[in-house]
């Protein structure tokens, strides 16, 4: 599979590999593919660079359900957490799984609960595609399992309600390890640190933050910050230490 | 090892576990510790929250020496390039280690180079403290050296000058494969995408950005953002695909 | 002249305050205006609020040419520099005016050089539409006039590029009188920086620096950050002191 | 009054015109200052910029009491709601008077409404040194007065509390005219909205947000943001009309 980027207009496509690559800027043929060039001209004469898709470029690519948790905040709850290979995660409210996706590549074994089935459809599709055989994907309410669950290091959860969840008894989370709340209100935080002051036996809040990208246009004569995207504020972090 | 945090002052320590402990604030007695409380009242009855250390604790401890890659770019870095545990990083300028500590929880191998001798006797100490038996630390200017490296997913330059690098023929970046360049300045980002024109055959500029974070106080009533700490801002990130 | 916004949809627009108002989502009669009611229903029975019409509703109804110079923007140049109802200020880039207008209604008396005619015939229609007397509007190039300018408190140059200006001798800038300059690039201001390290006996560099904005939905059981506008990032503002 | 500015450390001063001037870096005689020098050396051969004090650079030395509202919420406020030297601004919760001046350099009049005499006083005493005449100032609570006051362009509340005023009859406030509220806690915002939503009739909400200033160094080879300031987060703005 090919990454294809126009010169003139930086429109991204993939090429699966097989046949003539048609755009709305013309047409690339399968026999230029040959040869794996960095770049060929299309029947327009419009340059394409071309290089091969790495996972990050399919990731694009795969079935989108719910609101998607972005790189920005994905890649700061592994680094806040240390999280690595010999990890264990358990997810609720895996929406598209992109976050799944992300944490199976980093992760030994990630435990993902979703309590829509048609979500968890969308899951399972995501993860055949990327052939991904650590994850344990199951449709539930996470505040009726985590009691079952036992040596996690990191619990993830992309839920409105995180409550009913911490609620429980959660022996599977040994002293010092990490649960992280995904929430984009503040109201919600609210709730969650008044439930948290209420256990402070139980919790410490560590850390509440959010996460900010801002991409800069860098080239020529110029040198300044783009517009920012609309996906600009995604949700708030909250990270607590079990007692 | 535990870490203990006084309730009143949020002064934060690490207890190694033996004899008892004197802060600033009293002392806790070794028998307190006892059982694994998850609090206890020190001799001036002031109370202290306890919980089992993690890794992520035990690197604020690390023993520095240059400035660190913050928690916010290290993340960010990993999910931009969805690297994972089967990705082989190599990484110039290692620092103090903070970079490689957290690539090795990450990757699968990691090769570190640091052109300063002292840097690198505290990269060692500092990977032989966490016990990390998957990075290949070398002394030396790894642009003499890039041209021996095989099978690299993801390059990180944390130097003021990348193209040194970057002018060498990188046959262990495949098509696709990903570098990234961490520089504090608008100046040197200029200087690279000026190499990178010249050599858009060789190398596709995919994103220039920062990435920030913002903290914030929720609790009680009060809900309102911190203040910036120090390292607020630290370098930019340049992500380029090899051609 | 009348505000009118829609409960349902939030749309905003300016009733003249004659006839029927008639709007995508039905008619309001002219007869509901009278009374001055602070709501009504229109013809389909939605909500809408209604109140009069303020300055700053009509500048949203100026005749547009080129880029707006935005509040967040302004306001800081007004607040950074203290100037105020005694102050003469100097402008050269008058764009649409909306600048313009805005230090006319603070400034004692503004003096605008446009190098554009059809921008001239902008601004002066909108300085007309709203009754301002104490501009004074010129279509050239400042550089050619800066000379014969008297007791200047405020430079401000809307202008790619300013060091043709700042190469005059600007006797009607006294000791300690600011200059700013808006530029929407670090290129531009490596420039100016350079021009001004060559000059650091005519000018001071006082300060380099952009505004933000941040919008929030605060309303009921929601308290996040709104998405970002597309005018997020606008220019640099850098603040000369003349010696 | 001048201003001296060191080369070497950027040490700011005031220099208030008599005598020689001693700094923690030497000594610069009075016979210097003679003829206006644009620099000088001083007696341990350290070059400094001198220019003459502005207002904004007095600013800089009033007397300060409770926290001050920085420049660029200030601007913004005046900008947001084009408040300009026709307008006539109500003000409650005065601190220091850095609201207070500012206002009065760009207003017809000012009405300030202080709770606290000593804090009354320091304004007094800031409002005499800079010869304001347009101020009327009062001790006392601002929901007692606010039914008296007639013709207010813009009511600024810098109060924990704006409830109380806003529950009065404002009717000094005619229709579409504008009140700020400066509030540093969402809790604050939540109970203001909800205030709001109760009296739709009476109050519309137009916008919340918060301003933010990024300050850079640019210069040489380095262009990078700075640090931030310990004020970078001062308070949110809510602005509602006067239905």
């Amino acid at each position: 599979m090919k990454v294809v980027i126009s010169k003139k207009t930086h429109n991204r496509h993939l090429y699966k590999g097989e046949g003539d690559f048609h755009t709305k800027e013309g047409i690339i043929f399968e026999s230029q593919f040959e040869g794996n060039p960095s770049s060929v001209l299309n029947n327009k004469e419009r340059e394409h660079i071309i290089f091969d898709a790495q996972n990050m470029d399919k990731l694009a690519k795969i079935k989108r359900g719910p609101q998607i948790i972005t790189p920005k905040d994905l890649g700061y709850i592994i680094s806040r957490t240390f999280t690595g290979k010999n990890s264990k995660i358990v997810e609720a409210g895996g929406g598209s799984g992109a976050a799944t996706l992300f944490f199976a590549n980093i992760a030994k074994v990630v435990h993902t609960y979703e309590i829509r089935e048609d979500h968890t459809e969308i899951i399972q599709k995501n993860l055949d595609m990327f052939n991904i055989d650590n994850v344990t994907l199951q449709t539930g309410d996470l505040s009726e399992h985590i009691e079952d669950e036992k040596d996690i290091d990191l619990l993830f959860l992309d839920m409105p309600e995180p409550v009913p969840v911490l609620e429980k008894d959660i022996a599977g989370l040994s002293s010092g390890k990490f649960i992280c709340c995904y929430l984009p209100s503040i109201s919600q935080i609210q709730e969650l640190t008044d439930f948290v002051k209420e256990n402070s036996h139980k919790y410490y809040l560590e850390e509440i933050c959010e996460t900010q990208l801002r991409e800069w246009k860098v080239w020529d004569r110029v040198a300044r910050p783009m517009h920012r995207k609309d996906n600009d504020f995604t949700a708030f972090l909250v990270f607590l230490r079990k007692l």
